[in-house]
């Protein structure tokens, strides 16, 4: 394993600092936690809270700032944070309007934020939950029951967010938060794979041509193995599924063409070159593309695409402004 | 080789396309060219110019946009524009306030773009350039004489960006360039190659523990190799080179943690949170700290380090707003 890191018990700790030295405009850590919120704290409006294991970077702390997240809650590398950690969350950017939270669909994710939700709504604290399953490749994975929770989430967290900042109540930040996770859809596939620090070998391994396809973002199995394809050919299998699932004939989209860590921005514009061809023939019109690594893991060499349906009140929310480390838009 | 990619000979033409598709509000290709300018001309300020071999992204073309450049001209993958193709940029972008461009130290790169600039110049048009050459690891390199020009480069597109965005003249925007280029150092260090496309096997080979010190953007050697240490000790070896050729003490740096494009943000963090304390307890100020892929080595794994000195004028200019597709300041 080659990695540039310290001591493989000790990587969390010293990216959550690195982290917040790096963002001390944006980020704050809250003592004795992992937890981390923005450096001020926003009230008079809906707190929105996401987590779930480390690995994802930027997801979720990178999100964090005006207009998109109050607080990222990391576990362990690929492993869900502990209900305490998040109860310390919901403590710390509580407002009187609520906190809605941000939950991608993993079985050890969802109890725990679950629990950490009842044990703040016993104290009475106004919490409510979505949970994103965006990943058409499998309806059941290693780590969870239904589909899994991956890329799209970012974008709960870009249109969610910019509704809580207008002022948006937590029924409403809710509803279009459970919009974005009703209209958006992604698969991914993977050619190398990752390691956990912990655990120093690869989490799978793959033949020297070979693709996963449907690839989680923790590296869980995908649909099947088969050998690697021209870029083009390997997005025309992505987006048939995803197509597939939802019929986005005639509507507006946002795509997000998502490196997993590992592959250069290089690819990830050829295969967004072929994404949008596509795209265009089939009749669906491309509102806002965004290429880059946004939901990783770790150093994964892979992508996913997503695609997000949109109307008119998601369009503006999405072009409202951002001001995170990772997500920023001028508005 | 594991890419996503069609055709190894036409990678440089899909990536440009992928690029221009995601981001028609940012970027135009010029018809018949690979220069990439902004959307909308902007005229009435001074022009800024950059480029070179691709393989290097976001570099260039995700640096063009307001408050930054004017125009990208990239080359195929590491290897230099043509003149030809940067004077189509400079016709494109030009105003009567003048060209600069901001040009990295490779002998290919420096020959065209100086060529280009006599050419426009022949025809009436005022042009200058920068050379950057941050990378102290080495005085004399497999593509250049002299130091190398690296990640440093991405704040002299900011600074020179943001002073002729604010209506500096081509002497002053120059001026302002030089003195970013006079005050910036970086060094990197790599443990795993990339691969040219078009080659198809590594550009060079690190055994199962070590790593090159020094390393170029396009893999080129560096000081020495050596076993791959705790990231700290590795932070350690490079801080040390940069100080002993600028003394920040007492002074306010920008600080950049640049990965090579297949190096995790975890690790970019961990190593992070160590520069970060190093240069505290060296009295060194830490105005702003930029952590992600800004000069990419395609999908090597390595990182650079780079500082920057700064005095108010520059922090100013650091801070102003900037919208490209992949630099971002609010403002």
């Amino acid at each position: 394993m080659k990695k540039f890191i310290n001591d493989v018990n000790n990587v969390e700790e010293e990216m959550i600092e690195g982290m917040v030295k790096a963002y001390p405009q944006y980020l704050k850590r809250v003592e004795g936690t992992n937890v981390l919120v923005r450096a001020e704290k926003k009230t008079n409006k809906v707190a929105l809270i996401s987590g779930g294991g480390s690995g994802h970077e930027p997801a979720h702390a990178g999100y964090v700032g005006r207009g998109m997240l109050d607080a990222a809650v990391p576990g362990p590398v690929f492993t869900s944070p502990t209900p305490d950690q998040i109860l310390a969350g919901i403590h710390e950017v509580a407002t009187e309007q609520g906190v809605l939270m941000v939950v991608k669909n993993y079985t050890g994710d969802v109890m725990n934020f679950e629990m950490a939700e009842e044990m703040a709504q016993s104290e009475g604290i106004s919490v409510k939950h979505v949970v994103t399953n965006d990943d058409v490749a499998v309806k059941n994975s290693s780590f969870t029951v239904g589909r899994r929770g991956v890329a799209g989430t970012v974008f709960v967290h870009k249109i969610a967010g910019a509704k809580a900042e207008a002022g948006g109540s937590l029924d409403e930040v809710q509803t279009i938060a459970q919009k974005v996770i009703d209209n958006v859809r992604t698969m991914g596939v993977a050619i190398n794979p990752c390691t956990v620090p912990a655990s120093g070998k690869p989490g799978f391994t793959l033949d020297e041509n070979e693709m996963e396809v449907g690839i989680g973002i923790h590296g869980e199995p995908g649909t099947h193995r088969e050998g690697i394809k021209p870029a083009n050919e390997i997005v025309d299998i992505v987006l048939d599924k995803i197509l597939a699932d939802i019929d986005y004939s005639g509507t507006d989209v946002a795509v997000m063409v998502n490196g997993s860590g590992g592959t250069p921005l290089m690819e990830l514009f050829v295969l967004n070159n072929h994404v949008q061809d596509v795209l265009q023939k089939k009749g669906i019109h491309v509102y806002r593309t965004f290429v880059g690594n946004y939901m990783t893991s770790i150093e994964m060499q892979g992508f996913s695409l997503s695609l997000l349906r949109l109307d008119d009140e998601m369009k503006k929310l999405l072009d409202a402004p951002a001001d995170t480390p990772s997500f920023k838009v001028l508005g």
